[in-house]
């Protein structure tokens, strides 16, 4: 079996909202319930454990609620005080049977089936994937506010979710306890760091991540042009 | 005087449309229009040289013509095979008095008249000034399709436009010829192989440049938000 931990324990205090940014409405519903409709959707995850702050629980509770079609949850967890700490509690919640485990921003409303499908694949043969997108902007490499050079970006990919991994070997990054303590912002780098190579696995520009209150006004313009 | 250098002479390949992309409707007029207006409303700027392709000169007169407004278009001079060649091109159509010389990609029309001005007024300072944005993604660093580090972000900036430059200092950087066979994705670059160090002044993310298709949702979105 595959299992999909869901990270949605953000507090979100980039987005002007009242409401934390997984939560708010996206084409009629939360942006958590499409990002869990895409992970339903995909036959190869049998199960999804969702990360919650704890003070978020209730509107995840309307969620389900008000979305009886998201049947894959088979566990929900509590978020830590960083973002490895919510995966590692997540890592808790994924049934040991479980052969490739997924990490996904529960931010990432528009990943599609196809990349889900892909990352899952590729873990399988490889034993850890990590979708990316090109880079396209020019990079500058900067000192203080002097820019000191132009990055080669085609030795560049922007790291998106989900990243796939089998279980042991996520297992393994999380025992390195110090890991925790930096601040990591993928679970592709705490598995670099055992030295374990990860594959690229090439995805979209438009599974984007809501971040900024402007993203939901992209993310409703991606939707509606209707290939995401 | 101050002169702005606005590259439109893109064919825009990977843009769907009949027409290229600096000419598309953006919310009821062509996407060269909007970021003509904000070089327009900028009292700093004092001429604009427009570089086209020459198959869309008509294009452009259409646009002069229905747009009055727009008063500052002192030049229209034909692109090259290359940015470089374009921006070189518009080079020759620069008035000779101008201390601060902006290149501009004609396809960001949601740069703010505030970014234009911060541009120009560093570049006045200390003779070369690139605008940039926080790099959000965790950047990887590829060997063929495997990842082989996490590069740190907090080094990085994404490369925007308006550049600008004291006028003998993109002369001089354009003046190496061998560079113009190089690709070059932007001045900056040119300018820092002179080893001059150029200023990184802060913009908007809002800033994106129209390369796909659904870049024209997502400026309509950001248009309709408000604050573009």
């Amino acid at each position: 079996m595959n299992t999909a931990i869901i990270v949605a324990a953000g507090s979100g205090t980039r987005f002007n909202s009242e409401k934390p940014k997984q939560f708010v409405d996206l084409n009629g519903k939360p942006v958590l319930a499409h990002t869990l409709e895409r992970f339903q959707a995909c036959n190869d995850v049998d199960a999804v454990v969702v990360v919650l702050a704890e003070e978020h629980q209730p509107y995840f509770v309307e969620l389900l609620n008000e979305n009886p079609q998201i049947t894959k949850v088979s566990f929900v967890v509590l978020g830590g005080r960083t973002r490895a700490e919510s995966v590692r509690n997540g890592l808790n919640g994924v049934d040991p049977a479980t052969e490739v485990v997924l990490v996904h921003d529960g931010a990432r409303p528009l990943v599609t089936v196809g990349e889900i499908e892909r990352v899952i694949a590729k873990a399988k043969e490889t034993g850890a994937a990590c979708l990316t997108a090109a880079v396209t902007d020019t990079i500058k490499q900067i000192d203080g506010d002097r820019i000191v050079g132009t990055v080669d970006r085609r030795e560049l990919r922007r790291a998106l979710t989900p990243q796939g991994f089998k279980l042991e070997i996520l297992q393994k990054a999380f025992e390195n306890a110090d890991a925790l303590d930096e601040p990591v912002s993928d679970e592709s780098y705490l598995v670099e760091q055992l030295g374990v190579k990860v594959a690229s696995v090439s995805g979209s520009s438009r599974n984007i991540k809501i971040t900024h209150s402007e993203d939901l006004l992209i993310a409703e313009a991606l939707l509606k042009d209707g290939n995401s």
